[in-house]
């Protein structure tokens, strides 16, 4: 049997995450819907994680085990040609029998997008979180350099998911970028637990606020402890950017 | 009577265009009805110039008479919070009596974006126009030089529109830029015909195509010949995004 491992853009906008729900249209649902009226097998598709409703993707990435002789370049456009528009399958490519795309995955990264001028974007109110307080980006920036390496992210992390056995992440890249008011958080590690980047990213909006110290961040860290974080923004800023395999 | 100057952004997607049409929604209407809701007037929301439907506004302008004693600064909140999600006033100004948002235009800046992946963005769909025959763009960069300057745009015009006198511009401002295979052309000029950021710029994908040779524009200008230009582009690549006043 084939295995086939795609990259896939969504707008999480439109549906209610990726995984299958009944009653629901999912990302992983259409797909799956997609697959079955070109190969008319019945094919289960596996991604490298979840993404909640209305998270975005621009890199999700999932295999599927086939006997369709689809040449795999035509593949994407396959798929493409019963999918929504709003998702789009960019690139296709043979892997060996064992790839897993959950299994193998090695590394992840997302974005959060922050939008804080005084209004929020007509063009982009689903792709970014509006805040109109000022932040403080030098204090963000300070803030975000405590999450970088190896820490136990309990604290940063909702109940619900999938109970892993350990909390321990490790986070390779910590950066914040500000332009005209648009403040991009890109996180990149091992793993990241449930809602963690939406929590993080809501504790340096804390600092931003001044609600927070900066200098606090390692305490917080330490603490392990959910209260002391900052809230879970909304799902409608965070993009799922890439997923790294060996 | 006051006169208040607003600036607006909206999300062309949602809108049969800027102008008021029968049984249709429209910005213009939106914001109207907006601020009836607000001040319990009739207003008439006049702009820089109407945009199509799809077209997209970052910075769009006009202008309106009122009694209402809201105070200035409280009044994009106010328009704002009857207004759906897909428009939004950004400022509000007090401006002089006379003042007029289309009569009274010095200038405008347009931006289209094209996305020459091989696949169109599911993100993004509605936000640029994907073409994914490859495109030349040093050669495109080159012929958009051409345009800079005073020219009759007889042959980068559509029929309808309003008929004005003179179809001579002057563009002040022709810029193309490639990054990761996203070209965004910008153009500012005096005034626009109608469609000609769009037959523009389809002009330049003709010459981005290999269909029509960098060295042929100015004779293809000079032609006042709309048979010899390109193809008008969809909308929904096309924002405008600034308009000038002295």
């Amino acid at each position: 049997m084939r295995n086939i491992k795609i990259i896939i853009e969504y707008d999480g906008k439109n549906f209610a995450g990726w995984q299958n729900q009944p009653g629901k249209v999912s990302v992983q649902g259409e797909i799956e819907r997609a697959l079955h009226e070109v190969t008319d097998e019945e094919i289960n598709v596996m991604a490298s994680g979840r993404t909640d409703a209305g998270v975005h993707a621009l890199g999700q990435v999932a295999n599927f085990h086939t006997n369709t002789n689809i040449e795999i370049h035509k593949i994407p456009y396959a798929i493409n040609s019963k999918l929504p528009k709003s998702i789009r399958v960019t690139s296709a490519e043979e892997v060996e029998e064992r790839f897993h795309a959950r299994y193998n995955c090695k590394g992840k990264t997302y974005r959060y997008i922050i939008n804080n001028h005084e209004f929020p974007s007509a063009l982009n109110r689903f792709r970014e979180f509006h805040i109109a307080q000022e932040l403080n980006v030098e204090e963000m920036k300070k803030a975000l350099q405590f999450f970088e390496g190896t820490h136990d992210f309990k604290g940063f992390k909702s109940s619900g998911g999938s109970e892993k056995k350990t909390t321990v992440r490790t986070l390779t890249k910590c950066e914040l970028k500000e332009e005209n008011k648009i403040i991009t958080v890109e996180l990149s590690g091992d793993g990241f637990l449930y809602n963690m980047v939406r929590i993080i990213v809501g504790t340096i909006v804390d600092v931003g606020l001044g609600k927070i110290k900066a200098d606090d961040i390692p305490d917080i860290i330490a603490s392990c402890d959910r209260t002391k974080a900052g809230k879970t923004l909304p799902p409608h800023g965070l993009y799922l950017v890439q997923v790294n395999y060996l």
